[in-house]
């Protein structure tokens, strides 16, 4: 199993510079860039007075996450750091200064070392300029951490619901301890589990960033290859499924009769095809459990560059997540009409 | 470069009837089964008394073409093959008798043998139930044939464009001679050229469908693995897309003033942060020609189940294309609002 190491690229160093000049250019309609601040997307109509601004952000690499995630609805900026490297303090603190709009700032970003670091230097700066920020990191990853352990859990798939959820109580006027509490409640009712298929290849490197024999998964493993809670022979998908939905549905207790959102997400080469396949699956085993869907969202939502692999991810809904999931938003990646 | 043969799957054989139902699983809100046609996918809210009746379909491996395609806006019935196999005449015939609202049904696909034979022969046996059945046969694939023999070509990732402006056509209520014209246009206006980096792994099968060497591509290639019009290394980014775009150019005869809608399409394992570096030198090229995009699509639209690779379609729009390319729709894989 050999990672594709060909790309369409020009120089690697300007691979990222490159990708968001291609997607200010496809999207003009919903983002705009910045010259002071050039690792930044805007929403174009995004910032509005009175309303919470919602910068997210981390590693590139994980497109659609996390420009595709902004516009109307949704984030109104999100910073794009290097592949699979955290963005740098100051573009975060340029962000909350162009988002802000008198109702504070909340950051929002995978659970990982470099991000948090980074997220919190950029809110230090803003305080002493005044302006108000709270930050959510984002941590639904089951396998990266036992729940004891839960708030050192990374953040994977799962950003997508928390993000949504606050994107919408933003968008709905709340004041910055409601979308927090959205963003919060979300957070703790979205769990996560991938299996890996396949290592990526960075656009600097030549090697694949981990390796996995022929006929080999890794159930856990996360979205840079940490490594993660069992390695063995690849299973038929119902097993997978059953692999993930069983540790899902045996941490969320969510019971019969409630109702859930689910995200089957793929990695990078993993095809529509399969997903479906997996999905099939993840819903017999939530019927059988008297869960309903609300609704299911399967695709490329977060990815690790072309990373084969996929994740299940579940969020338990009360009528407030509900409505913030359905609530309506334009971006790149994602129409809620 | 070994292409990927580690499957999410069960039974090779089932695949495509368990991808159908994860989809139904998935998109209830969109889409329902037909028990008497369990290769079709069939809109929820589409067919309406005196509206032409839309009818896609193909081989699988192409999600989210074609079944993603399907619902209100867009086509009414979508019918599934094998993978990489046209569907058989009853299913479509069945879905053409399901779909038909007395206003007649247009059947779309990609210019292929085995789709022409399949769905020719539908239309056959439709007309002897008294359905008044028409065709268009997408042929957008520059590579595929010359200038001259274009009714020859095949048709590939501009079936969306086609797709999408025959599905507002008959959304808008159009008759039959004027859903048709709207298709014929839209796909004289189409024309798209690919480029594969990588093979990809047919399910029944554990070898690639083709070959390419370590650092080699091949421009023109066809989504099946069609020979292309020409190989060899691994261009930079900004290469590929003039090699793409300089075809595109030549023959669509756009001109300084004039307005496209454009699609950068991954074949399945690119990464979108390529096709939006490809994106920023096609909108570069454009831009040096003052031809303005009206709205572009970036990300899979039409695949080849994990092949790496991407394709550049354009569409010259008049007034009448661009009102129907924004006319809304809500499918599983494009929502217009």
């Amino acid at each position: 199993m050999v990672a594709n190491s060909k790309k369409f690229m020009n120089d690697p160093d300007a691979i990222v510079r490159e990708m968001l000049e291609g997607f200010f250019g496809a999207h003009p309609d919903i983002v705009r860039p910045s010259s002071a601040n050039p690792r930044a997307v805007y929403a174009l109509d995004g910032p509005r007075e009175g309303k919470v601004g919602l910068v997210i952000g981390g590693g590139s690499g994980h497109e659609p996450a996390f420009i595709g995630y902004v516009g109307k609805g949704l984030a109104d900026a999100a910073v794009a750091g290097n592949v699979f490297a955290s963005p740098a303090p100051e573009p975060i603190l340029q962000a909350a200064r162009d988002v802000h709009r008198g109702a504070g700032v909340l950051f929002m970003y995978g659970n990982y070392a470099g991000d948090v670091m980074n997220f919190d230097m950029a809110a230090e700066m803003a305080a002493m300029e005044d302006l108000t920020v709270r930050s959510v990191a984002v941590i639904d990853d089951v396998a990266s951490a036992p729940r004891e352990r839960r708030t050192e859990r990374r953040g994977v798939a799962g950003d997508f619901f928390v993000f949504k959820a606050a994107g919408a109580a933003s968008d709905k006027m709340l004041d910055l301890d409601g979308v927090v509490a959205a963003a919060e409640k979300a957070n703790a009712a979205t769990l996560t589990m991938g299996v890996a298929m396949s290592a990526c290849t960075l656009p600097q490197s030549a090697a694949p960033n981990f390796h996995l024999g022929d006929g080999e998964m890794e159930i856990g493993m996360g979205v840079h290859g940490e490594p993660g809670i069992s390695r063995g022979p690849v299973l038929p998908a119902d097993k997978v499924a059953d692999e993930l939905v069983d540790r899902i549905l045996a941490e969320s207790g969510a019971g019969a009769g409630e109702q859930v959102s689910l995200l089957v997400n793929g990695l990078g080469s993993t095809t529509l095809m399969e997903l479906y396949v997996l999905h099939r699956r993840v819903r017999q085993r939530l019927d059988d459990a008297r869960i309903s869907i609300h609704r299911s969202f399967v695709g490329e939502y977060v990815t690790s560059l072309e990373m084969a692999g996929a994740s299940v991810s579940m969020i338990r809904l009360d009528d407030d997540l509900r409505r913030l999931l359905d609530h309506p938003c334009r971006t790149a990646a994602l129409v809620v009409a």
